[in-house]
């Protein structure tokens, strides 16, 4: 068996939470029950006071650290910054990381049973929006005891889940991190979410959503929305420099077979997502997205009100999809509000996947956060 | 019959322009014999020395100013630069306007028919190159007894086929107008065409390019193309201004119809294109612009020795398809080479499409530049 890096939370497996318990919806439905897969890392201190919770983006879930089996070729999703030693130290933190409410990593989402009709749910899914996600997360924190989280991260979309949570449950955060978020889309997000949904729904095998009954999946749809996806998670200097106007070949083919090595990457990487992501929540998390807006088209620094907490926001240079301007736009409401804020500007080329690395000043900013975080709660600090 | 504007060229019918003579092409093939179409706007003086020659982008055409008849509804793709007392003052130039080779609006390309076979070229049609489309302009300036133009003027594509006159037939060009375009493509640029092209491709209605034959278009790819370049064609900010979060009803509506009017905005010029241009054309303008790079990966000062004109070059603070540094790097590049240039970086909203539109600062200096030319030739001056 193969050895697991030291600073790995190592070994870990997902457990499932059923929830009986109706949850009302921003949607005016009503999901009657539910399950949400989670998994945790480190320990719960006696005071229960050492709990973060982690939240997912568009394409995430549960797994952000460590390995489901040992012979998994890449650990978890948020591994660069959740392990002993690291930003998020399991060794004083305990760490939850869960799938949202139409996720199709486990809870319940399109691709899950509907008890009530024995079909999968599919597109008859209800929409979810981040305060519903929010309001079942805390029930989730209910389930193992967690009164209030020592912290809530998330980078682009889960940041948005920690800023909802301090204006939802103010008196359950202790501390949060919106990282390479915004506090609402602009037009341009918007466009670029539609052009993913049209990919899906207008693809022959999208079947309305009952693809799975026809025994097909949208591949063509789903491989169009993550290839246009992928262009605006890459700065346009990292592309280039990864890929410039390389050929694949020595010659052109005048053809159109693949013929520059970003063509190549993009097509690898859109088959690749839409063999293994389901295309009902692909659409329900771009929904989600277009949705979020607390200050609902008014005064940001007024809808902020609510908030208690410190926070860190965190963007990157290079960031084009939720740009540095989108997190100080933030920042300068956090302050008007005359709440207390970090804000780190990261120097780095990955444009928006720049929050998934291991960027030293961003790893360096991350950890002094958390440093504090635990300083405030009266946590073991570092050896 | 409604009165046509002042300074609009008025009624304009286009021309064909038989060619029996094949026609090398940069991918090997020959072409044996083909059609221009084209329209000429003002007089050629007696001098012959008046000539503009006008080249069009992805989605352009022969119909670059004026009206075909009273009753159209817009006038020409460049009808605010082309007319009367305009930036192009077709009272004293002679405007000559084309659609390429593989376009589809009359000229020889895929929509039209291949003489050896008896069908539509449709896929079969070869690919061409910026470089083929000038060589056959040249033809095309040959018959109509044009030695040598007065200035070569494009935007965007348009805009690397003036560079490649100027650098294959610089004793044909005596000016060059070089407008919101680069050198060569980025990398970020071919993705996006890689993305419109697998779009096209992958819908079940394209049947390899033989859809026609199959009484249908391939629809809902041509549409999502057309969405991805839509939204690289306008500014972040424009889309901003325009569309904002602007809902299109009252209240959300937690489904997948339009909720956003940006989503409307984009479905409508979607589908409008999608029932009017030919996909095959679609795919080879995506190819020709990504293998336009007169410098080959090499220095492009160097490939820019052969020039001998002077040259305006123009960008669009907002243009994030060909943003200003590209257009900086191709300046920078001629002044190293020696070559007379001018360059102007226009203050826009509008993105990559101002090279469309009727921006007051860069109407004043295109008209500058042309008085220019006119000096230069010492054709008539403005009155």
């Amino acid at each position: 068996m193969p050895e697991l890096p030291v600073d790995s939370v190592g070994l870990v497996t997902p457990q499932t939470a059923h929830f009986d318990d109706p949850l009302a919806l921003a949607c005016g439905r009503t999901l009657p029950a539910y399950d949400l897969v989670y998994e945790t890392y480190g320990t719960l201190n006696a005071e229960r006071s050492n709990a973060v919770l982690i939240c997912h983006a568009l394409s995430g879930h549960h797994h952000a650290a460590g390995y489901h089996d040992a012979d998994e070729r890449k650990p978890g999703w948020w591994d660069a910054h959740i392990g002993p030693g690291k930003s998020i130290d399991t060794e004083r933190f305990f760490v939850v990381s869960l799938n949202n409410l139409g996720g199709c990593h486990g809870s319940t989402g399109p691709n899950r049973e509907n008890p009530e009709t024995g079909r999968l749910w599919g597109p008859e899914f209800p929409m979810v929006t981040v305060s519903d996600w929010v309001n079942s997360q805390v029930r989730l924190a209910d389930r193992l005891g967690i009164e209030r989280f020592a912290a809530v991260i998330g980078g682009s979309l889960g940041g948005m889940q920690a800023l909802q949570w301090t204006l939802a449950y103010p008196e359950r955060v202790a501390s949060a991190a919106v990282i390479a978020a915004t506090s609402k889309l602009s037009a341009q997000n918007i466009a670029f979410n539609e052009v993913a949904r049209q990919a899906i729904r207008s693809d022959p095998d999208f079947h309305d959503g009952w693809y799975t009954e026809h025994d097909t999946v949208p591949r063509r749809g789903l491989k169009l929305a993550r290839m246009v996806g992928h262009i605006t998670y890459l700065s346009e200097d990292a592309m280039g420099h990864r890929f410039g106007r390389d050929l694949r070949a020595d010659d052109l083919n005048f053809g159109f077979d693949v013929e520059f090595q970003v063509e190549s990457y993009l097509r690898y990487q859109g088959d690749t997502f839409s063999s293994s992501f389901d295309a009902n929540t692909y659409l329900l998390m771009t929904k989600a997205l277009d949705y979020f807006d607390p200050a609902q088209g008014g005064d940001l620094a007024s809808a902020l009100a609510p908030a208690s907490c410190p926070f860190l926001v965190v963007s990157f240079t290079t960031d084009w999809r939720f740009p540095p301007p989108r997190s100080r736009e933030l920042v300068n409401a956090l302050v008007r509000a005359g709440k207390s804020v970090s804000y780190a500007n990261i120097d780095s080329t990955h444009g928006h996947d720049a929050f998934l690395m291991p960027e030293p000043r961003y790893q360096a900013v991350f950890a002094a956060f958390m440093d504090r975080v635990a300083g405030d709660l009266g946590l073991e600090t570092r050896a």
